[in-house]
């Protein structure tokens, strides 16, 4: 407790941790699910592994560009609202000094503290307005800085986990014979690592979040055997009718 | 400014609207992106609408389900990492007291408030436990109390959004003709629509978000028209080999 930068340390760690793993649990979970349901749907409904490895590849190609670029806009979008909701509170301290000082009383009235004893708070903030303004993000808007390297980042870890969990059902599609048999047995394969993976990625996911191992393990291997069936019956169904 | 309740009331209201908005944009986003692309990437390489349809609509199912599911765990999970971090805070105020006196003294001096200062809202937090909790959720984790009611609504938003775009793309492929020529029809009907739909959503989402609907459109276009680009090269050369 001597340490005085410790807590704040501790909490941008975990912050920007937190955010890493987000990207690549965001990737890995889409990219493990939704060309692995696509593949199973086809599998029901296509004679050709060709068409099934095409349609994965194509869905690959389109899922991480789209949720690579929409994670970069997602984080330059909030880089923004940050920098023009401090911009805003820049003005109102200066232009509507007395709303702000009624808002930090009121932030603490939250909290049961009185007036007058948020008031040596409130004499310390108006002496120092970027600190004053600082505080009003935070504290007002529950806006954090964002990190500015972040949405390149992010892009890619996202874009390059879904294409690396796309792969994984799909390749016993690329390995193993054409026609419905081959397709049959590519599907069963294809099942099997992928619920697999599934299931490691959950348990990882679930150790690393606080979550609980088996649980995290049980829901990711739902999630993705959910759309998988539902996928696989839709394309039954359209195919037969 | 008499209206004690209003900035809090304000910063939740926010809150919600724009989680809503970021749903429907997450869903609406990629189930217009990734379905049309997929579409667009078979056309390069199939001669068959119908199964052009097939893997669309089962990409539909797969991905409303994995995003919805998805969306779902995430909201969950975030009230179960904020009701554990309370637990833990709960435990700290009264095994660590004096640590956690020492963190309201550095929350209050990164912004430049002296330990005089802050002294009087320690001693009112200190009379009032819960309000002490909250008070370090909120400004030592920066962590909100999430909706309960969120997961659920969040999932939905989510599933039926994708559904809804990706649908837009498809009902070209669906409508007009089969073979060669009646698919490269569908393809350039559906790149048309679907670019319309994507600058008509980022115009309305830069408008709600206020980052400029222009920009908000070109950009929301330009994700789409990479990643169908991206899906419909890619077909193409796979199918050449």
């Amino acid at each position: 407790m001597h340490d005085v930068t410790h807590p704040h340390q501790h909490v941008e760690a975990h912050f920007q941790s937190s955010e890493s793993v987000r990207d690549v649990v965001i990737g890995l979970a889409d990219g493990l699910t939704v060309p692995f349901a696509l593949a199973a749907g086809l599998s029901g409904a296509v004679a050709s592994a060709h068409i099934i490895v095409l349609a994965g590849l194509a869905e690959i190609a389109a899922g991480s560009i789209a949720m690579g670029l929409g994670g970069y806009l997602a984080a330059r979008g909030d880089a923004e609202h940050y920098a023009s909701e401090r911009l805003r509170e820049q003005r109102e301290v200066i232009e509507r000094t007395h709303d702000e000082e009624e808002e930090i009383y009121q932030i603490f009235e939250q909290y049961g503290v009185s007036r007058a004893a948020s008031q040596p708070v409130l004499d310390a903030l108006k002496q120092n307005h970027p600190a004053w303004v600082d505080f009003m993000m935070r504290f007002e808007l529950g806006l954090e800085a964002p990190d500015p390297t972040r949405a390149r980042r992010s892009a890619l870890t996202i874009a390059l986990s879904y294409i690396v969990g796309g792969l994984v059902p799909l390749l016993p599609y690329m390995l193993l014979g054409n026609g419905p048999e081959g397709i049959a047995l590519a599907l069963r394969c294809s099942v099997l690592i992928t619920l697999v993976a599934l299931a490691v990625f959950g348990a990882i996911k679930g150790r690393l979040l606080g979550t609980g191992w088996l649980r995290s393990a049980i829901q990711t291997m739902s999630i993705g055997g959910a759309a998988a069936a539902a996928a696989y019956i839709l394309a039954r169904l359209l195919n037969a009718a």
